[in-house]
């Protein structure tokens, strides 16, 4: 038989504070679920990586703007913090639509999703808001150098991932915001389907599959950042721009 | 530690036909692949319910509607077939896109999705269209009530996948277009998050996670249709109508 996919969830990372070492938190964690970080996926959730780069604004430091304050006046039946919405507005770079008491946003780095990925749940403390990083991309590149150069072996995958809705479908999954030592889509194109005709389109988005797999064992009350995927053949490497639609090729701008 | 999740992917399921065993092709697989097809999820691509229940159209036979040759005129640099398009649409609601040789439609369940399910790739024979069941959830329900009538044990979760691109993103990943014995979405809202803050919106897609992950098992080359997932807690059931979110919700019709 083919061999299959196992996902172990990493316990114990405990709350992340600023300047934390993901590395070191990660290695510990791994040990305790008797794995060996190496030809696999690590699937790391977005939240510590932001507490761990400091990505929290205290919301009593924030002043609303006008356009805030217009948008808590807008949505005053949800009971929105105008403070938040300024935090929002701050990390947008484009609002796609609102409505529902949500705004979706095209955040700077290119991604569509409610609130910018402003989130106040798991936060540090109350009036804190927490961010997505700066350069996913380049979060998940130093964690992974860092596991690699303290006893971790490649291939080696690092996927962050962060909860989004979707249009037209209820419900959340876990998605890919960042990785490094992985290509995040899978070009399949020209490859045969088993008749042996040419797949025109297969591409599978690779990273977007783990961190949704992976979040089938981060619910957000468990404690669980971290899970580890083995049984992948982990290829190739990119990031971001692989993964965001170029604006001239989307229908749902 | 807590324990983790194990996806073994079933081999050895044939090329099926119309009025083939579905529930004896799983049964034989699963012992093979030396799992018993209990407490867990069984996730199974469209494509071989679709052909089981005969939901194939030989496009020789097929007149493309004056709409269909329009299409296919506009779509004249992508070289689409006209006859295609033509079942396209009968298998269509709403055209909620077109552009760049795709259209986005919404399928007559519901589902948002190009060309609205119809696939020409693993067809069974050139000039044959494979189109997306008529009820998933009950093709489902029907591929439990027979496994468990010969020897499968609940809590068993059957989802059906299929492949669909995103708004926003490249690439694809699978997403459930049908399930039994299982609820789609898992309720969080209420429920405490670590610091015992009320998490307000968190909703998990269970299904579309597995989907999604037992896609990464399932290239369409590899002549894998079905992934049996263990360690995962079964809870609840439902359907699509769980999964499809009300018009007057959707910020994107």
């Amino acid at each position: 038989m083919s061999p299959g996919l196992t996902l172990t969830p990493l316990p114990g990372i405990p709350a992340v504070s600023p300047g934390d070492d993901l590395a070191a938190l990660h290695l510990a964690a791994a040990e305790r679920a008797g794995v060996t970080l190496s030809n696999g996926a690590l699937v790391v959730c977005q939240k510590i990586f932001s507490k761990a780069e400091g990505r929290l604004v205290d919301l009593t430091t924030v002043d609303p703007s006008p356009e805030a304050l217009a948008l808590a006046e807008d949505f005053k039946a949800f009971e929105k913090d105008a403070r938040q919405i300024e935090v929002v507005l701050r990390e947008t770079k484009r609002i796609v639509r609102k409505g529902h008491g949500v705004l979706i946003c095209e955040t700077h780095h290119g991604f569509v999703c409610a609130n910018a990925g402003v989130d106040l749940s798991n936060a540090p403390a109350d009036d804190v808001a927490v961010l997505l990083p700066e350069d996913p991309d380049d979060s998940c590149r130093r964690l992974r150098e860092a596991l690699l150069a303290r006893g971790a072996k490649a291939p080696l995958a690092i996927v962050m991932t962060d909860t989004f809705g979707r249009p037209w479908r209820e419900g959340l999954v876990d998605i890919s915001i960042g990785s490094a030592g992985i290509a995040p889509i899978e070009d399949l194109r020209g490859s045969p389907d088993m008749r042996g005709r040419e797949l025109v389109v297969t591409t599978p988005a690779t990273t977007d599959a783990l961190a949704a797999a992976a979040g089938l064992l981060m619910k957000k009350d468990s404690a669980i950042p971290s899970v580890w995927v083995e049984g992948l053949q982990i290829q190739g490497d990119g990031g971001l721009p692989d993964l965001l639609r170029d604006a001239s090729l989307d229908l749902f701008r």
